[in-house]
């Protein structure tokens, strides 16, 4: 195992109508002057929004909003974010969404206290202060809620990169799992493939002997193996919202993942299709991720065979252990096809004929040279292949 | 699910040479004046308490000393402790060693700040602040380093209870696998025990589909069981002793413990026997448990059966599930006898004579009133047949 240091010091609040705490928990974490951050409609017209500003009124605490955060958050609004909490003396950032608008209430926060260009952070300046952050979710996917990362897209070029520190962590988040029922199958089932891609990257490392950490990663594999279809099949089940969103959180605060080498190359290489054809993050992984795996395959076969037997059920064939990996990965694709997840290109909307330009954001893009590394390093050309398996 | 708040703001530094870092991570967390607070020769003899000490002479940090803690903690320390750190102006307490280090630092910096007796605490007062505390941890097993709790044993009347608090949970832990490699096999095998029964003591609940935590503890119990035999065989297996100090932590944060009832009659009933005996807790756990397993069953056949399937590789018999329930309790008492526990009240050094005497202080002691709760409800007459199922 290698040396690490796990800090996760957000305050998780977990349950039926938590939400109406928002106010005192902003207060316990020092907020006197909040921008509340959201996306479109949906917090607005489910009364959420409502619910949590009256929460705040009871505490006395004064607050400005900013809504209108896309999917695959862009540049223009962090920007907007950063000035109008400048001029109104912002001294906390209440992100009330999915991962999109926690990310962007990130990089508003990050941006704020920063002298120079916020995107300096997404060409991989580390972020060492920021205001705090704090959450309420409503779907369960980016993990964005407890880690210390934030994926914003730049307008100019499309370009879709990622930024971490500890600063940025929230402070704390509210994770009512009622708040998810609502949700469209197809954004569930998103969000499930996202959870489950942050779980199979960690998965994907050259670390050997982290037993630990494999096993913690497969509980949380087998737990949305369980749960996910039945919230496709009721989404007003609260027991498997509350699992799923919970294996969510833990999949991505790291506990999982610490001491090991991990991959990212199925999520850098779905970043580009999600920037250029705007689809969702989940879905564009339910179509990389299998290419990816079976690309990579020969790099450890063994590892391969052993989420393929410990998670999805299958026999270990010792004589022909690749068989029994290739059999795990083409369990995960059935699995992403029966919730409803795309399998292709064609499906999610992208096109055969953009893939260069694809490989050239990806591998030449702010801060790269050439490949992009992780379980196995990736050139262009291997990147190319990649992109061609998902045709 | 139950509704939770999981906060763990413990930082967790982890891997070789850590303990040099010691200094560093007190000035982080804003200590000035330090008590260290530990057992007997090992750290000093080792040299482990030399090399913390320099690591704060080299940030230019003040600091006291306190040794003399013994296994099963006594509240004489305690109070000694308290004094020291009230007459020296202590800020922030470091405990070097194991568990019985930490639990007596926790409660002298509980006690320093309290007007009134510490022990009020440990008769079920919720601790509300404290001094700073950090940890330099020598052997996994009770998890202290990253819980919010403690437990001491008075030694008027020979009485052991527990005390928590949000405001004793460590500042930070240094976890140093290495430090554990020169712990004799006994030692590490009632480690083993201790982090195993706090994996069962979450298990065992009354909360229905809580899937997600369910896996999160059987993938620890499963690590423990791959990685146990594996440090007693050889003691200086480094990835071995690193999964084990992991599972230990992260058994005991309660990442794996929210949204549940859980149960901790195992460790009551224990207490009074390493109370009484002096025994080694994960000793006297390794007594119990099964005892206990067995006398409760018959509340959740169900729910021994899937432990027994998932975590030891029974075959479920789905015509009689008690069946393959009694096997699981069975093959956890093998699998601690393999390392080395002891099975009954002879090999613990206790007596059957005392078993009316255990089961008063147990059900009558300090804030019990004839019965101790959990999974399931225990009275004297059933603590009385438990321990005679342990002779």
């Amino acid at each position: 195992m290698d040396n690490f240091e796990f800090y996760s010091p957000t305050c998780f609040v977990f349950g039926k109508d938590t939400e109406n705490q928002t106010g005192k928990y902003i207060k316990r974490f020092n907020g006197s002057k909040v921008l509340i951050h959201y996306g479109g409609g949906s917090v607005v017209r489910s009364g959420l929004l409502d619910r949590v500003k009256k929460s705040l009124d009871l505490e006395g605490i004064a607050y400005v909003e900013l809504g209108g955060v896309q999917p695959n958050p862009r540049s223009g609004l962090v920007y907007e974010g950063i000035e109008l909490c400048k001029k109104e003396d912002v001294d906390f950032v209440l992100a009330v969404g999915g991962g999109s608008s926690i990310d962007s209430a990130k990089a508003i926060a990050a941006g704020v206290v920063y002298e120079g260009d916020f995107w300096d952070f997404y060409k991989g300046k580390r972020i060492e202060e920021a205001l705090s952050v704090g959450t309420v979710l409503t779907i369960a996917a980016a993990g964005s809620e407890g880690s210390p990362d934030s994926v914003i897209t730049k307008e100019e070029g499309m370009i879709k990169r990622g930024a971490s520190g500890d600063a940025i962590r929230p402070k704390f988040s509210i994770l009512n799992p009622s708040l998810t029922t609502t949700l469209p199958a197809y954004q569930s089932a998103c969000g499930i493939t996202d959870i489950m891609a942050h779980l199979y990257e960690r998965y994907l490392t050259n670390t050997e002997e982290v037993e630990v950490t494999d096993r913690l990663i497969e509980a949380l594999l087998l737990t949305m193996k369980h749960e996910g279809p039945r919230v496709i099949e009721d989404p007003n089940n609260y027991e498997a919202r509350a699992n799923i969103m919970w294996a969510g959180t833990m999949a991505h605060n790291n506990s999982c993942g610490v001491g090991r080498s991990q991959d990212w190359n199925s999520h850098n290489i779905e970043h580009e299709l999600s920037a250029l054809y705007d689809c969702a993050h989940g879905a564009g992984l339910a179509v990389t991720m299998p290419a990816v795996f079976t690309y990579v395959l020969n790099h450890n076969i063994m590892r391969f065979a052993k989420v393929a037997v410990r998670v999805w059920g299958c026999q270990m064939d010792f004589e022909h252990p690749e068989v029994t990996a290739k059999e795990g990965i083409e369990a995960f694709r059935n699995y992403l096809i029966s919730i409803g997840m795309p399998r292709n290109f064609a499906e999610l909307g992208a096109k055969e004929e953009d893939i260069p330009k694809l490989v050239e954001i990806l591998c030449r893009g702010d801060g790269r040279e050439g490949s992009i590394s992780g379980f196995v390093t990736l050139n262009e050309d291997d990147c190319t292949k990649i992109y061609k398996m998902m045709i």
